[in-house]
Formats: C-alpha cells, sequence, structure tokens
C-alpha cells in the first residue's frame, strides 16, 4: 500500500547532515519580504517592520540525545529549553518566549512531567522567558521534546553565520570540550553500573563538566555585554557539535577561511582531569573541537573592536579570518597547521548530536 | 540512578489532556510586555510593536498520528506543515514562514524523506509561504515531526479563544466529521489487506474523506474573506479535536455557554456514505461532533456582522452564544438538548489526537 517501492534508495548515513539538509531544502524559493533570514542560519529573523521576530527550534528524543538512566527530569527540562534559546542568542538575539511541544508514552507519570516542567519553569524564571505555548501527544515509545524560542532585536543587530571578511577576529565564548567530558562520565559511570548493581557511581570532582553535559546555559551574557559595549560581531554562530563543526560552518556560509590557535582555545581544568583519567589517547582539544552541546557561542569581530574586547573575562580571541583559499585550520603551538575535520552523522547510532 | 524512584506516581492518562497542561504550566508567569498572547490558545502572538508576530506549532509522531501504511509521504509533508498553518489561521492571520524539525530513523532512505518534502514544498508554494529552517536528528524508532509556523498581523486583528459574547452567532467554515470518516475507511481497508495480502484496497467513492484526512488545507481562505468583509471574529479556535471539544473550548475560555442546532452542522455526504457503509449505529453527526483532524475553524461574531457572513458559501452559521450557565449543548430537530462532552486522551492507545 505504500508507493516507496521499487526506488533506488540512499541511505540517509551516506550523505552527511548537512549535504542532507542541503538536499532536501535546494528547491524552495522565498515567497515573502518579511523572510529577513530563513534556511541556513541557526534560526530565522521574520516580520515586515524594524524589528525582526528571532525563531529558533531545538528537539531533543530519548535514547538519542538524552539517557533517562543519567538525566534528572529537571535538568532535562532546562536544557532543552537552553538550547532553543542559544539558537536564538546565536543572532544576537534574547530570547523572550518559548512554546514546547511533547510527544510522551505512557511510562511518564504526571510526576515525572511536573519535574520536567519545574526545569522548564527554572530556565524561563532565571532568562525573564515566558512560556507562550504548550502542547503534548502521545508516542508509542519514550519521550520527544520539541521547543521554539523566539526574541525580538533590531534589524541591525541580527548578526548571520555569513559575514566574516578577511582580518577578522575570531572570538569565542566560555569552554570546549566540558560537555563531552561530562557525558564521557555519565557513560563510564552508567557502564560500570550495569556490570555491578551494587556498585554506587563516583561523580567527586566531575560538578562541573557534568553541569555542562547537563544543564548548559544560554549565553545572553555575552548578547548582553556585546550590547552595551556596542560591538555589532560581523558573523556569529552556535557551537553545538564542536569548535571544528562551527568554524567550518561559520567559513562555508562566510566563503573564508580561518586560523585557529591551539593555545588559544578555552579548555577548563576539568576537562584535561577527564583526559587523563581516561588514558593518554584522549587529547583536550580534540574533545574541544569535536565534542558536542558545548551551546556557546563562536563569531567574528572587526580588528577595530579589539581594544573593546580585549578585557571582557567571559570571551576569548581564538585566531582570526583568513582568505577562503586557505581552508579552515588550527596551528598548533610548534606551528603545524592542522586542516579542521567535522565528525559525520550516523543517523542510526545513537549520538550526542 | 534515576530520581523518580519511590514517588507516588499518577498515570498521565487519568487527568485528561486539557487538565494535564493546565497542571504543568499553572506556575508560570508572564514577564514580557511582548508576550501579547500566550499559553491556552491556538498559537502566540509576541512582540513590542503594533504588528505581532503569531507563532504556531504541530507535532506529528508515527504510530500515533500517522500509519505508514497508508500515508503517502507527499501527503504527510503536507500534512504536518498544514496543521502546524492552522494553528496561526485560527488566531485569524495568515502563516509566512515555517520550520521543520524531524527525528529520524535509519530505515528512512535520502529518497523517502525527499518525497516528504516534495509535500512541504508544495503546501508552502500554495500558501506563499517560505521554509526559514530546518534540522534533523536520529531517532531510536520511526519518524517524528514538529513544524513551527510564522505569521504576522496588526494587533487589533488577532482573534483569541476568549472573547465571545452571549447572542454572537456561532460559524464554521469547511464541514466536519470528513476527516474521520476517511480514517475510518484506511483502517478498514488495511485490515483486509492484512487478512489478505492479495487484496487491492477499494477507495472507490470515498476521494473525498480520504482527502479530507491525507491532505487537509489551512483556511486562509476564510482568514482573508473575514479581512475582506471587515469582520474580526469575537473568537475563533482550530477545530482539531472534533466540533464539540472546540466548542467546549471556546465556552471555557469564553466563559460562555452555546447553543448549535444539529441540522446546522455542515456535514458531507461522503461522510454519511461512508457511515452507512459501516452499519447502523454509526450516525455523521457523532463523526462531526468528536472525529478529529477536520482543521477547520469555528469562530463566533457579533450580531451586526450577520449581513455580512450570511451568503457567503465557505461558512456555516450553526449557533449562538448563551450565557455560562446554559453549558454549551447541542439541540436536535426534535427540539431536545444534548450537553456537549469532549472524548477523553488516551496516551497508551494511537489516537488521532
Amino acid at each position: 500500500m505504500t508507493e516507496q517501492e521499487n526506488i533506488k534508495t540512499t541511505n540517509i548515513g551516506t550523505l552527511g547532515k548537512n549535504a542532507l539538509l542541503q538536499r532536501l531544502t535546494q528547491d524552495f524559493e522565498v515567497h515573502n519580504e518579511s523572510t529577513h533570514i530563513g534556511l541556513g542560519d541557526d534560526a530565522s529573523a521574520v516580520g515586515s517592520g524594524q524589528k525582526k521576530s528571532v525563531v529558533g527550534t531545538a528537539m531533543m528524543v530519548e535514547g538519542i540525545h538524552f539517557d533517562m538512566t543519567y538525566t534528572p527530569l529537571q535538568h532535562l527540562g532546562y536544557k532543552v529549553v537552553a538550547l532553543a534559546m542559544a539558537k536564538v542568542v546565536a543572532m544576537n538575539a534574547l530570547p523572550r518566549q518559548i512554546m514546547v511541544n511533547m510527544a510522551v508514552s505512557s511510562r511518564y507519570s504526571v510526576e515525572a512531567l511536573e519535574e520536567l516542567f519545574a526545569g522548564i519553569r527554572r530556565i524561563c524564571k532565571r532568562y525573564d522567558t515566558d512560556l507562550a505555548g504548550c502542547d503534548i501527544c502521545s508516542s508509542m515509545s519514550g519521550l520527544t521534546i520539541s521547543v521554539t524560542a523566539i526574541g525580538e532585536t533590531e534589524k541591525e543587530s541580527i548578526t548571520r553565520c555569513d559575514g566574516a571578511k578577511v582580518h577578522d577576529l575570531l572570538c569565542a565564548s566560555g569552554d570546549f570540550g566540558s560537555a563531552y567530558a561530562g557525558l564521557l562520565i555519565l557513560e563510564r559511570e552508567k557502564a560500570t553500573f550495569k556490570a555491578n548493581p551494587n556498585f554506587q557511581p563516583d561523580f567527586a570532582s566531575h560538578e562541573y563538566v557534568l553541569e555542562r553535559f547537563l544543564k548548559p546555559e544560554p549565553r545572553t551574557d555575552i548578547v548582553k555585554w556585546l550590547a552595551e559595549n556596542s560591538i555589532v560581531p560581523t558573523s556569529m554562530t552556535n557551537v553545538a557539535d564542536g569548535l571544528a563543526d562551527a568554524a567550518m560552518r561559520l567559513c562555508k556560509e562566510s566563503h573564508c577561511g580561518c586560523e585557529i590557535y591551539e593555545e588559544r582555545i578555552p579548555i577548563d581544568y576539568g576537562t584535561s582531569h577527564v583526559c587523563s583519567d581516561f588514558g593518554t589517547n584522549m587529547l583536550p582539544v580534540s574533545l574541544a573541537l569535536n565534542g558536542g552541546m558545548d551551546n556557546e557561542l563562536l563569531f567574528s569581530i572587526k580588528q577595530s573592536d579589539y581594544e573593546k574586547i580585549k578585557g571582557c573575562p567571559n570571551i576569548a580571541i581564538v585566531g582570526h579570518i583568513t582568505e577562503q583559499n586557505r581552508g579552515a585550520i588550527m596551528v598548533t603551538p610548534q606551528n603545524t597547521a592542522i586542516e579542521l575535520t567535522s565528525q559525520g552523522w550516523n543517523p542510526s547510532v545513537p549520538s550526542n548530536e
């Protein structure tokens, strides 16, 4: 009864996520002037007036993005909203409303959902954001949550990911690799617990990386600081799938290259600590480049803004923008240039993406 | 390792969907003036200016809202967008952008997703709407699609579901029960096919009801007609879960009652035909009141707008608004008053909700 039989099929994993999205959306035309920023950026910016609504979405699926064995429901509610807010923040806007849609299997109780919503309420309160819509439906298995976050900002302040220019400085908020380090710890303790159910998981001294994974924050503080210091970045993007992926995306969209200096990449002591726990083969810089869920910002600014930004404790200048033919590279302390590569997407394996 | 053990739990099915949503969202405060319309309506309306962004969402889950045995992927793409657009339309606004988020299991091929997107492109083109964002992630099983639809309209034109007043006329677009009738036919043919795989499904003479279920339309034509005729409804809501549910919701939010005249409820001949096919116990009016997915509009207008609306072929005046203590009732041709009741929500059973 289906229409799909007898058609040559391509596995969705073969293309990679970005190429797949490109292929699915390539034939869409833009019909409306009010579509100020559409496909290809972290969020959309829409509206006919001087102020634009900035709309970003995030979806989290049980078994893919979270494991109920070690995810407190309050943290989950907080996190999925943080991820949607981060999309709005990556356009240099502040989130003001969220809308939540859930598919829930019957094994979740009312009390469990109340826990989830306690987390959603907590992040809404912290970031002065309103829950402006909520819907629920059934699910065959597990929990899927989709969040739409909405902000509003002046047209001129909106920062796309395609505006970086040669010689611009490349800046980053926060630190990188720590969320993935947190996931590694949780997975290790889960494996040990499975082997021996009497085992008490030991999270001591890993509090920071665990919090980075379980309860990330949208960097609204950076958006506010930039506005207070009259800096509009030339480009900006959300770091969700590792610093390398974000840098490559920014370079691709802006038709430029970049040089990132390895020793300038902010890496927390906690991340290095996890790496040394796991053995010598795991390098903190690999986690920073290729780990996911950091929920930080990567952005470029004009060189003339250097004096303003150099003193900001929450922003690191990690490199600069180059000509496109130079590619996206990392320069090691030994002055070796390493081309950045993005991790692929394997849709048949649960992942952090 | 979870925090949920040893807590008294309540099955989510015991509360009913509306009561559950009410319980989960009751403690949220509103922090922003730009949240013009928030929780409790079909969509949200946000923004600080005279024009508001109207944002609605829809989510469809495989095995719950669609069955891949009989759902062509083009139709599925079309339908999920239509459902999100219908939320914007129910606020008396026209959709202008959509954003799509999908969780996809690896059994879907690139070609299958291209089919899905052909349907999304088709409805975008038909309704002059832009795809302004698209993301994809993995799923453990099946396909979940979440769509955010965005429109923009003058603050004064936005129609909430809580503005109905006593003596207002109650109006409805389209016809009711036909989408559910389409689902009944599809389920019947599927059951026969399962019993005998050589069986050829017979859809002849049921084209209309099948299209109503598989490929609903957002009623943008009604929004345009109302604007052209300078009518701003006093209240409006999307009919997604049957006419009874929509009428009861409108009455509850507006603190009023309503009388609907049974013989005025628009029911297509195709719906009656399905009912007679299925036997004498199935009444077309039951499908109209309690079937789902009609994707039509129920709205109230001032009596003074009667002359303007009476000639519109796509709008039926089905009743009027009464005092709250009269309740929400249907009056039969024999002049019997029957209290409207809403179907419950059973989250452990796949449903049309």
